[in-house]
């Protein structure tokens, strides 16, 4: 893999290696504007000069859609007559180059990101990296071939309606559709604004997480970015200890083979014995909603971001987009309102369902269609293939695209899990376990699924808390903890600079300020960072919160106050409360 | 006032009054269904046989606009051709009910809830209260006649572009539009639906607030409906030790007669005598959005809702009313977007006002027009009208509108306090303060306005924490405090027991075992429970929480580790972080 090639020998060897593949590959559809190649090596030249100094994409090759802004290079969108030359970088990739990312060009695209198919380009149809008689799937076709087909470790997509997961699916690889906002959409060629979203392809979940993790931050230039709740991150999740899942009733599940139904099921499977519960539940009102993507409101969204190509130059346009885009002319507000309200209202049943599920669990799409039966009906066989993805940012939820495996026709399927917005840490955490259990070669490289970390770091929005006492597991005040929605993490124990003592049913945990202090066992889990508040308001005097230096570094944890201590036993002896319990 | 007098002398005397003041009153246009006295009687009786038990507003009379549904009575929007009878209570009225409140009946509005000004309505117009040559204001016209005239202690009105703050001012009351989804809007027939708002109209600020306490909380069936921060509370608000407060530069205002601008300073000059810091501030992109509620998207959502009667029986509609909703029947949702992209952009920079400023202080409106005026030019002067309300709502504000004064002409003048959604306790706290500064009479009542509760308690959800170091207001961290929702309390200090120590720009606080400690200076701020963890996590060694024990009781509080202290050099006879720094 390119991305693991830069971690091990640097920004030269990748780029290197990124530029061979590209030759080798020789998808003329594929590029839309290379950086030439000294270009791109004298950029890998000057990284590995400075060294990695932290930047977590230190040396990785990446491409980007065409509908996203590059300082200095044409943005096409895929409508020459549109083009522009881009003064800046667009927030998300001035992110990731200043996380040592190196841009090796921009790529092919359904016209103004109009299509799932990835065939709506005047310059041409990029080749599916698996099988070169499918469509690639779109809109962010060329993203996608060029990390299934090795040339990227990475790439960036939008999607509105599903553009950055059906592409995964028909190549292979992860795609990660962000919440909406958590990636500025400025410098990007708008769709519909209001549901745009950057998204990232990669050949595994956890370095789509790592990619998004570099890019996800406010801009204040942007009236959609927004802001993540506190602690946010993609990467380093862990999965709840049962993950709860809702998965469509049989009467919504749409296959285009039994091959593709048997994929999904054998995913599904997986995800048990992950040890997830799974439930059926009705997804129809999604489906609904979905349907007014396509034929609603938004359509009229679409017109309106490119109005005056539309009314002043229809004839520079590809002709099934200027259908799409001409239908949206005509739309009245006073129809547009029944849209928004429907919104509304699905959006509290999706409310209500993610009360009870951590996640849902889709089929990608029905099936991936070939060239030849797209090129037969061209508008209805591309909205099929948006029958799992079109609800899903009208919901403001999240979601990542996984495969699944090949039918026996070699041609892959996919499957997607949905949170609501700002759970990335759980999807990506859950996308790497189950990509993992399926041991699939990744994209069209062949090479094999990685194992995923470790999960035993605190997910977005907790904060680790170090028990020593009757918080931890089995003891009598765990409820506590775990009514605050605490996760277990692991076992660890304090540097050997501390004091114990028994408190009536409690300890109290003392830092040494000389010698002579030892090392006290104890549980670390993680908390809601909104419990830790109420969990403290439960905690008397003398005890109180700090800071406590762990083995495995400083961690927030329980602390005694000295002139509370007076008369109690110290029981720094037995290395912690559990050992002492056991004593008496 | 009737309030009081529920409260002193219980529900029948207060039900007994309100009912001789409506007789008293006796305007045919006020009540559009009034509840029998004898049904009244009853409720109040049955209310005084069961006693309080702790309901908040207890035999309380109120009336509520007629396009709110209460069971088993007529809905009529001011329409007759409109109406329905109502199945059930609208939830907020269900509310008020189980709080307590004794219904009278519904009142007059301009019809479906279209207008400023009060006078459309096929049931005539309700007399200004205060000055009857007047125009009531509107839409929530007979909300504010019936308080201002004292018949009730407080109403209902909706407010989707001023209906519940323009009536407030020209009938000398107090109006709280709150946060949008903060009151369901189910059972409440729609104006705009995705900016409708349930009103509170009071004589205090810190009635509404009460009242607003007893509605507010979420409705799963309503899709507007939205969940409240953590600890959100309208009532016990307190202001912060300095309140900064932005006023529309000269080119932003406009006012009628040199009294309403005279009026509208001297108000500000209250607010700066309460310890408020005043600064310009451009409000023109503010307006600019306010000029497309009335001529943009949002006429058709208004036709949306009411569809069927705009295009089947528009004969039954006021005529300015047909006027305006016919309107809404020809615009493109192609040009709907440009709207709702503007509003996207003008939430970023009313976010980025809200950054530096807590409040926005409007004039309520330009001016009170006559109803000869108003007859004059039956749109134009109505549009004038809601020069400082309209965009509130798009841009999901909460206001409060209350009196500011007469003018020479016994007119009476307004100001409106404008914060960020969910900020109702500070808007309250700073409207009781600038009302009582202005010791007007209340309403039409001649009663003189009460001094202000004092709030230094924490309210529901939040935890109390002593801060003794750079967290207090005005020093460096204080924003750390303040981003989390910290609400300042009050000074306090330690009991005789502690020591402290300068460590670098921070201050650590020991409980001294033996004798010898000092009382140590501090602030106690009010934390939303769900921000002490983030807090916390921002609190290095060898600093930490614990509780603190104060002179007014026990209290959360920073406390620091002995063992980290060493060489740190002891301040305790300072008395306190602020008189240490003061001294270096």
């Amino acid at each position: 893999m390119l991305w693991d090639l830069a971690r091990a020998n640097g920004p030269e060897a990748a780029a290197r290696a990124a530029l061979d593949r590209i030759e080798a590959w020789a998808d003329p559809a594929l590029f839309l504007h290379r950086i030439p190649a000294a270009e791109v090596m004298a950029e890998a030249a000057r990284l590995a000069a400075e060294g990695p100094r932290g930047r977590p994409l230190f040396g990785i090759p990446f491409v980007i859609k065409d509908n996203i802004d590059a300082a200095g290079l044409p943005t096409t969108a895929a409508c020459p007559d549109y083009a522009y030359t881009a003064a800046e970088d667009a927030p998300c990739v001035a992110r990731l180059r200043a996380a040592g990312a190196i841009l090796l060009g921009k790529v092919n695209l359904d016209q103004f990101a109009t299509g799932l198919v990835g065939v709506r380009s005047p310059f041409g149809t990029p080749r599916n990296a698996v099988d070169a008689a499918c469509v690639p799937g779109g809109s962010s076709s060329g993203s996608a071939s060029a990390v299934s087909a090795g040339i990227a470790a990475f790439s960036l997509g939008t999607d509105t309606a599903g553009s950055g997961r059906v592409p995964a699916m028909f190549q292979n690889i992860v795609g990660l559709k962000p919440s909406l906002g958590l990636v500025p959409t400025r410098g990007v060629v708008p769709a519909c604004r209001s549901l745009d979203a950057v998204s990232v392809f990669a050949l595994t979940a956890e370095q789509a997480a790592t990619v998004l993790d570099a890019m996800a931050a406010p801009d204040a230039a942007d009236p959609y970015s927004r802001v993540a709740p506190a602690g946010w991150r993609a990467s380093g999740g862990t999965l709840p200890p049962v993950l709860r899942v809702a998965v469509p009733e049989e009467a919504d599940l749409l296959f285009d083979t039994p091959d593709d139904e048997a994929l999904f099921r054998t995913a599904l499977f997986r995800l048990e014995a992950l040890g997830a519960t799974l439930e059926r539940v009705s997804i129809a009102p999604f489906l609904a909603l979905a349907r007014r993507l396509y034929d609603g409101a938004w359509v009229a969204e679409r017109t309106s971001a490119l109005r005056d190509m539309v009314e002043n130059h229809p004839g520079s346009l590809h002709p099934t987009t200027r259908t799409i885009l001409e239908g949206g002319l005509s739309r009245l507000t006073v129809d547009a309102f029944d849209d928004f309200h429907a919104v509304a209202q699905t959006r509290l049943l999706s409310r209500a369902m993610f009360a009870k599920y951590d996640l849902l669990a889709v089929p990608t799409a029905p099936g991936i269609p070939t060239l030849e039966t797209l090129a037969a009906e061209p508008i209805a066989a591309n909205s099929r293939c948006g029958t799992y993805t079109n609800f899903v940012n009208l919901l403001d939820l999240s979601a990542v695209a996984l495969p699944s495996g090949f039918r026996a026709d070699g041609r892959p399927a996919g499957i997607t899990l949905i949170a609501p917005a700002f759970a990335e840490a759980r999807l990506c955490a859950a996308a790497a376990a189950l990509h993992h259990a399926a041991a699939l070669p990744l994209g069209a490289t062949g090479e094999p699924t990685p194992p995923p970390a470790a999960g035993t770091t605190p997910a977005e929005g907790e904060i680790p808390l170090f028990c020593i006492g009757a918080h931890m597991s089995g003891l009598p005040l765990n409820g506590q903890v775990t009514s605050l929605g605490g996760r277990f993490l692991r076992r660890d124990r304090t540097q050997p600079a501390y004091r114990l003592y028994a408190l009536g049913n409690r300890p109290g945990l003392i830092r040494e300020a000389g010698e002579g202090g030892s090392a006290i066992e104890g549980e670390v889990w993680a908390i809601p960072a909104a419990g830790i508040g109420p969990l403290l308001a439960q905690v008397p005097p003398p005890l109180g919160f700090g800071t406590v230096a762990l083995e495995s570094g400083p961690c927030l944890g329980f602390l005694a106050e000295p002139s509370g201590l007076p008369g109690a036993p110290e029981i720094t002896s037995h290395g912690g409360w559990r050992a002492y319990l056991a004593s008496r």
